[in-house]
């Protein structure tokens, strides 16, 4: 007997991905899994987007890590709701865990879901969560070669955010060899460069977002 | 009826991870596990530890990727053996697949194998490969803070490389803070400031090599 622990693991993950898909069609709610890898400036890209949204959407943040709450109780001091998803050991958030986050979230109440995966480039591209579009974070200071090692989250992703652009004259990124080997991988993506650090391409991030969460909703009235 | 997947996942490792280490001990190499998230230096810092152990220590290095085989033809094109493991989906490497590898090495020349894990601070922290030592690198890039989030590899290793310290002036890292993090979690651990951009720091990381090396000769005739 051959146990498909993995085929098993995928199609629950499948199912509660599809409940969660269905509350925030519910609720005319956008939902943003933000990927990348440890230290790639995720939550600093979130307060950049909560600085830049403000006031035209109703934001907020699901923080996935595998212990602490320092991420959480940041974006809490920002006055935008949080839920810290602390996994233990796993090195990905399922869709199981996103809808124990949303129960207790006031859904009435919001536009647009930010979701901080734990910081891993390979699992979490392998998890639906239930969202509306996936954005990857890639650091310059981590090199323009990391399409090539992780292929499938470059491909799965809608936007790619390159940040510390600021790094770049410190840094052997190479920006045109980097665009193109994504482009190949990933015809359609948005590449976004930023710099969490000075605020350049905040405004293009922000712009993202928005456009993102209004087309989500015009998709749901069609 | 429970189906205890991770315990036997755990046990089948650890019964590879019993064999590799019996076949490193017959022939008295010592083996390093290298560990880092994607683009902290993992294949520079290997590069800088053949330049200055070559002719001191008979070296091969194992490299495992999700894809690509750009880092083992890095090392190739350096006259070292080198051996890719692609593992296709998988967020770490397991004992099995560098049991695999071994039996593609003239083990009798080695004195020293060095594996590069998958990029990743998560998984390959919990998969015991049969190394003699467990090595890490955290890229000032990626900010103090990620002893927090990643508590279990920071605790697990004998050595930590502070790898892009030529970088320290254009990110918000704190050294001292993240050194006191560091030993609060894990109070022997040695500690190495890097920068495989420039060098520095080269030289201690090889003298810490060839120390574990010669340490590890020396547990086999004891």
């Amino acid at each position: 007997m051959k146990i498909e622990v993995k085929k098993n693991i995928m199609a629950t993950n499948a199912s509660a991905a599809a409940k969660n898909r269905e509350r925030l069609l519910e609720h005319g709610i956008c939902m943003v899994n933000l990927m990348a890898s440890p230290g790639a400036g995720k939550t600093s890209t979130i307060i950049k987007a909560i600085e830049g949204t403000g006031g035209l959407l109703n934001l907020a943040v699901i923080e996935g890590d595998i212990a602490s709450e320092i991420d959480s109780l940041t974006i809490e001091a920002m006055d935008i709701p949080a839920i810290q998803i602390n996994t233990g050991g796993s090195c990905h958030l399922t869709a199981a865990m996103i809808g124990a986050a949303l129960d207790h979230l006031d859904l009435e109440a919001l536009d647009l879901i930010i979701i901080e995966n734990v910081g891993n480039l390979v699992c979490p591209a392998e998890f639906d969560l239930g969202e509306n579009a996936r954005m990857m974070i890639a650091s310059v200071a981590e090199g323009h070669d990391k399409p090539y090692k992780y292929p499938l989250i470059f491909r799965e992703v809608d936007a790619i955010l390159i940040n510390k652009i600021d790094l770049l004259p410190y840094c052997d990124f190479d920006l045109a060899q980097f665009r193109q080997l994504v482009q190949s991988l990933n015809p359609g993506v948005s590449l976004i460069e930023l710099s969490c650090k000075d605020g350049y391409g905040a405004d293009e991030l922000c712009d993202w977002l928005r456009e993102t969460a209004s087309r989500n909703r015009a998709d749901l009235r069609s």
